[in-house]
């Protein structure tokens, strides 16, 4: 990819709509656009003013395309930090296609996915976490994860990260002037008010591993199952919680990533919910087939969360032992739901042993909304951090920064244990350096080219 | 619907995108979007210069929801001619539902489908004409049908039928005129010239007229069916017709308006090929059964053009002559296609009478290329004019549009009549007043509500 090259494309979704938007960035994309748009009022595009729209045709090689209007960007105020201009076009499809293919033939490259948002990351406009909240925010499946990745959530934890890198920073090179000049006393900190920092950054970068279960949950989502016996009211329970939210769900169904997970928000939890037996009607009399209960056992153990469902109004029988021992050997957090509780209680809760970590009795059928309210407040409690409120504090929500946080962590201990043990400076300033070396990846100062590509081969074409 | 209300619509397709466009348009447009909407530089939206693009945050009820950029058009200038302000936000399908409903809840009311384009039209900004091509181009499904919606189109087919109008409203004026005082000589010109600035306005509407056939063939496209016995290579020939805009053809499968015929452009032609036996595998075995023998006819008697494949490699059968005895009391145009032209010739086409208007020899397997060439040019002959050029000359393509101008040529007529077999002045001004009428009607100035909604509920919601 030629980083010096024009690039377009179609950044609006596919389909049929009102308004099309066709985007064209790079150092050519004024002079491309001009030879393609051209304003009502006779000038020239080249010179427009910036930010303005202006109305005009858009024609190439002498055929007509469309009318539309055009706004010029100019470097760096624009989406990429590179000249950009943005033509919107009546919403057909072939009409929008037309334009794209009208820039494309008058000098543009076509844009890979993510390719504007790649350059705004390039260009200094974003870091790489602000990058990965705006593709998440493109994806966001729930309110939740909406404002985890909206502005204002994207700013905070810029700022807190680059908080803590300033603070690594001063005390390298108060570190470095001590080790340059030992008998001059140049450093800024003494060895223990280096060490009084070290551990504020510690809790910075602590406060902010924190921040990543709840941060999960909400965005990658807690794998799930929902099981128990035929009749039980599994259906019930999953279309209970699948109501408040169905809109959402129905509608992401052609975006979704993986066609084995549904994706249902359970309050602020995101469920991944397998594609199993387990899920869809999950019979125990099929476990007792080798090939019933090894599906079964496969999702169970690939699972956070079990959901087992039993009919409080039936005693307990050989099949809920059965599920209960396969349960008891799983890693999972296990929710036991004891349906139907408005009827007699004929159901032995003894029989659930210490293998659930809660019981909630519920009636699904009669009272959907206290049973779903039960149980979202339970997932809730489990996974996430009721004191974190997602959009008032940095959140961090990807396995890449929490790993990279992580390392940051291990080598501040490090440069601790260092002071601590009265080793050299040298050794406390080398683990310093690799702690903002692990920093600098979170927001992308120092990543490798493939980490950057995955993170961005998840957009779409035309971000 | 209250035209005073300000309304408010997503603008650009559903879906996963790099950008969505918020519309608001009416009076209160500006002070709604002024609520939710609040520029980096802590200015007002209210204080914007018009048509520049502002960047800021989009904030409902103190929930932050995104980043992007407003941008406010003044009445009359905007595409309304109201108030408008188009908002562009991260295009995520929950983050453009949830900036929608941050402007619902400041009080716009959801816009109908079309409703933008249907106050373009209410405020004067659009003809009815030019309303109905845009709603053209956004579902247009091959570069001709683009054309003729196009702005160029547009206003050639306004311009001229405002010729028209001004042309009838002189007349009606200086008749007028002359009937009021009659010995004064005031009208403009004689009943001689009357006679012939009729004439002219006569010429006028039957040359646009003359148009239809074209533009319905582009537009609306022509029912078709292709017949055959199994194996004479019906689908090697509807392949190679779909091979050439095979990407349209199934991009626009979700956005077809009648799930039972296909539409394939060939030429400058749109064929809507039913979807009936006849065309999926049309099996003259099954012929031989009452119901398909039916389902064919049905399909046959419904189609404008008939193209009939033959096995010329092999000599014609008793299924062959079924087939063109049941096409001969067939309506429609009927091609005659004689596949696997490069085998030994074994058919007699004797026994193809003069039931078909053309007969065409090609080798669909081994000459795509040619085969479909010699069907487009013979199927474009059919069907349109070569003399009309779509995008330079006013096209008319709708069958409201022909039926009006239908209704005013018979008016003027009458006019004429009136004249020249010396009738009262009164009864050729009665004629040219319903001519005016019949005109009002297709550029809207004077149609039912009716029409008017049955337009605009077309569109999508949004434009």
């Amino acid at each position: 990819m030629a980083y010096g090259s024009t690039i377009a494309a179609i950044s609006t979704p596919s389909g049929k709509g009102g308004v099309a938007i066709i985007r064209v960035s790079g150092d050519d994309a004024l002079r491309i656009a001009a030879s393609v748009f051209f304003p009502k009022n006779k000038s020239s595009l080249l010179d427009a003013s910036p930010r303005m729209q202006i109305y005009g045709d858009i024609i190439s090689r002498g055929e007509y395309i469309d009318d539309g209007m055009a706004t010029f960007f100019r470097a760096p105020f624009s989406y990429t930090g590179e000249n950009t201009v943005e033509i919107s076009c009546h919403g057909g499809i072939l009409v929008s296609r037309a334009v794209l293919e009208a820039l494309l033939v008058a000098g543009a490259m076509p844009a890979e996915a993510g390719e504007f948002t790649k350059r705004a990351f390039i260009n200094g406009k974003l870091s790489l976490t602000e990058a990965e909240a705006i593709g998440n925010l493109l994806d966001a499946k729930s309110r939740e994860q909406m404002k985890l990745s909206a502005l204002t959530s994207r700013e905070r934890l810029s700022s807190h990260i680059e908080k803590i890198r300033t603070a690594l920073t001063e005390l390298l090179s108060s570190i470095f002037a001590r080790i340059d000049y030992p008998d001059e006393d140049l450093g800024d900190f003494t060895n223990e008010e280096s060490v009084e920092r070290l551990f504020n950054i510690k809790e910075a970068i602590e406060s902010l591993l924190a921040t990543y279960p709840t941060g999960r949950a909400i965005s990658e989502g807690i794998p799930t199952v929902i099981c128990g016996k035929t009749n039980v009211g599994k259906s019930t329970l999953y279309n209970a919680i699948l109501g408040e939210d169905a809109a959402i769900v129905t509608d992401i169904e052609g975006t979704t990533r993986d066609v084995l997970t549904r994706e249902v928000p359970l309050g602020r939890v995101m469920l991944r919910l397998s594609d199993t037996a387990g899920v869809r009607g999950y019979e125990m009399a099929d476990a007792v087939e080798k090939i019933g209960i090894e599906r079964t056992r496969v999702a169970i153990s690939a699972s956070e969360l079990i959901i087992a469902v039993f009919d409080s109004s039936r005693a307990a029988d050989a099949e809920d032992r059965e599920l209960i021992s396969l349960l008891s050997q799983a890693n999972g957090a296990k929710i036991a739901v004891l349906n139907k509780c408005d009827c007699e209680r004929r159901f032995d809760s003894g029989i659930l042993g210490d293998v659930f970590s809660d019981v909630i009795e519920i009636c699904a059928k009669s009272n959907e909304v206290a049973a779903v309210g039960a149980l979202k407040r339970m997932v809730e409690g489990l996974f996430t951090d009721e004191k974190i409120t997602v959009g008032e504090q940095a959140v961090i929500s990807s396995a890449r920064q929490n790993a990279a946080l992580s390392r940051a962590r291990d080598f501040v201990n490090a440069a601790i244990l260092a002071f601590q043990s009265g080793e050299y400076q040298d050794a406390a300033a080398s683990e310093v350096e690799r702690a903002l070396g692990a920093i600098a990846e979170i927001d992308g100062r120092s990543v490798s080219e493939e980490v950057v590509s995955d993170i961005f081969s998840k957009f779409c074409v035309g971000k």
